[in-house]
């Protein structure tokens, strides 16, 4: 492979060699014309030369990488989106983004040898994110670099974090459904004991408490959160309480709730008001009708981190003191087709 | 941040800075013993210290990056597949990935942009992934290092690439069918003229011959291949051809096409069989009944491209000679609950 060099610039911009050097580094004190410094700068462009930076990494003893460890790449539409805002805010600091895939893992030391990977590579700092909002306990080798949680805290708040705000986005779905007069709003909530569903659970109580709606033990309903879930929780409640108005924990149990409907001969929105959470798109916009929902900040938890952890390197505070507050990032309704006023309000 | 250095790792081993110098970087014709080797080796990993692959990088012009540029990480699970296959193929190879994601888009040199950031990056090869199969054209600045492209070819022949064996994805759908009993197999096309829509074609009418069954146009519809697309295809065909088995183009086709047959008041598998394409997990395995379909091999394709690329780099063959013809790989079928002998066969 012929690789471009330095010599290659100055030759095609009729410059010396020096002078490629100070204009693509930057180097301060030194006086070249503008015009000049564009005509080194096309000639670079031109010929894909870039600044050298392996040589910069080892002048400034960084490598301008961060690490982001992110559960479940390959399986879960999550971790796209928060790559994307990491990456996005990456590139407009000048940083790359290295990932790194890990296998859900709950006990403290399960991440320790993706860890240990970024660290081999020299990363600035690691972004750390779990694949469903969660307290997690930290690899004891993470504590050796600048590091931010994505959808996750650690309890001790000894680390930047970012998560969705869970009861906010609860609160914005079941409020929806109370403006529309519903009264008998059920919740088909998951049962893991996760901050997600203790934190819609909390969202939904302050909406009905709000309305004066009293809450009813027969109206919630917990299971695990597949479709198959959704649908046996959605034939249960719907044939022992009667709601006009279904709150679901995520669009994937709300996808089994459509099914129990139908078998019912109940049509959404007119006989039943739905409402999900996650937007799920391939669920949410493709379930007939579509399915209003509530949006998880993915992305923009991506983003904070980047930025959290660029500031970290820039300010030359690695290691700022916490304890931390987690950041709670708002969850958006985003309507969809799948609720109408109630029959008999 | 305090940096951990060789010194710490060699005072921990009781042994000399070059002693774990040589050790770490296995400097040929050094002579340690095996157990102190051990025990730099346990030194340096207590202490989360690796080898400098910065100074390895200036050492041997090699950054030991790989960049992977990908269309639409957030919007598809496809992306997330090519990118487990190539990462866990990285770290085999003790490289890393360094993932840029692109816009999908059609014109020759829509992602120079993000080719070019690579480039800066100092990657020792790019792997070039879109988000279906598509032929392609190639941004200009991509000739100037190793390349290997996923899910593409560019008609040249210019690079390795890795694409699904389409047709033959094709023919083990409609072959279930057929040796199911089913004789009016009714396909639901994609009206793209893209690789996917020619191949699938190909295979469902050499099935149809390799059975003695006519082609029959009124059995097969296109269009475009979101779910509504399905519905009203499925809906068309099953009003004016009856047919008793449908194969769809993809999986969101399916899922519309259980939406007509279920408006028409066919079960599925009994009334009607169904078979889709892509193994979309969310659809296939939680629509009911499961959906057979045809997985893609995304994974397989990233890890293929990355072994081709690190063939290229240690082979110090770092642009093989073309024409390449685009390797196949095959796509399985996946046995859910979607397919049952014909009521009349």
């Amino acid at each position: 492979m012929k690789t471009v060099g330095i010599r290659d610039v100055a030759k095609l911009a009729g410059v010396s060699v020096t002078t490629v050097s100070h204009v693509l580094n930057e180097t301060p004190h030194t006086r070249v014309a503008e015009e000049t410094k564009n005509r080194v700068r096309e000639a670079a462009r031109s010929l894909g030369y870039g600044p050298n930076r392996v040589a910069q990494a080892l002048r400034t003893r960084r490598s301008g990488l961060i690490g982001l460890l992110s559960e479940e790449i390959a399986t879960t539409p999550h971790a796209g989106r928060i790559i994307l805002g990491a990456q996005e805010a990456a590139r407009a600091h000048g940083l790359t983004l290295v990932i790194v895939n890990a296998e859900r893992g709950n006990h403290a030391e399960a991440h320790r040898a993706e860890v240990q990977a970024l660290i081999d590579r020299q990363v600035d700092a690691v972004l750390y994110a779990t694949m469903y909002h969660r307290e997690i306990s930290l690899p004891s080798n993470l504590s050796g670099l600048p590091a931010v949680l994505i959808d996750a805290t650690d309890g001790t708040g000894r680390l930047p974090s970012v998560v969705p705000d869970e009861v906010g986005g609860a609160v914005a779905a079941v409020r929806h459904l109370a403006e529309a007069g519903h009264r008998r709003i059920a919740f088909l909530n998951n049962d893991d004991d996760v901050p997600a569903t203790r934190g819609r659970l909390t969202g939904y109580r302050q909406v009905l408490a709000e309305h004066g709606i009293p809450y009813e033990e027969e109206l919630v309903g917990e299971s695990a959160s597949e479709p198959a879930d959704g649908y046996e929780l959605a034939k249960g409640v719907l044939g022992r309480a009667r709601p006009t108005a279904l709150f679901c924990y995520n669009d994937r149990m709300a996808m089994g709730a459509y099914r129990a409907a139908r078998e019912l001969g109940l049509s959404i929105p007119e006989d039943l008001s739905i409402v999900g959470f996650d937007n799920q798109e391939i669920i949410a916009a493709n379930l007939a009708p579509g399915l209003t929902t509530v949006a998880l900040p993915h992305y923009e938890m991506g983003a904070w981190a980047l930025e959290t952890a660029a500031e970290m390197l820039t300010g030359g505070n690695d290691q700022p003191v916490g304890p931390f507050e987690p950041l709670l990032l708002p969850c958006p309704l985003v309507v969809r087709e799948s609720v109408a006023p109630p029959r008999r309000p």
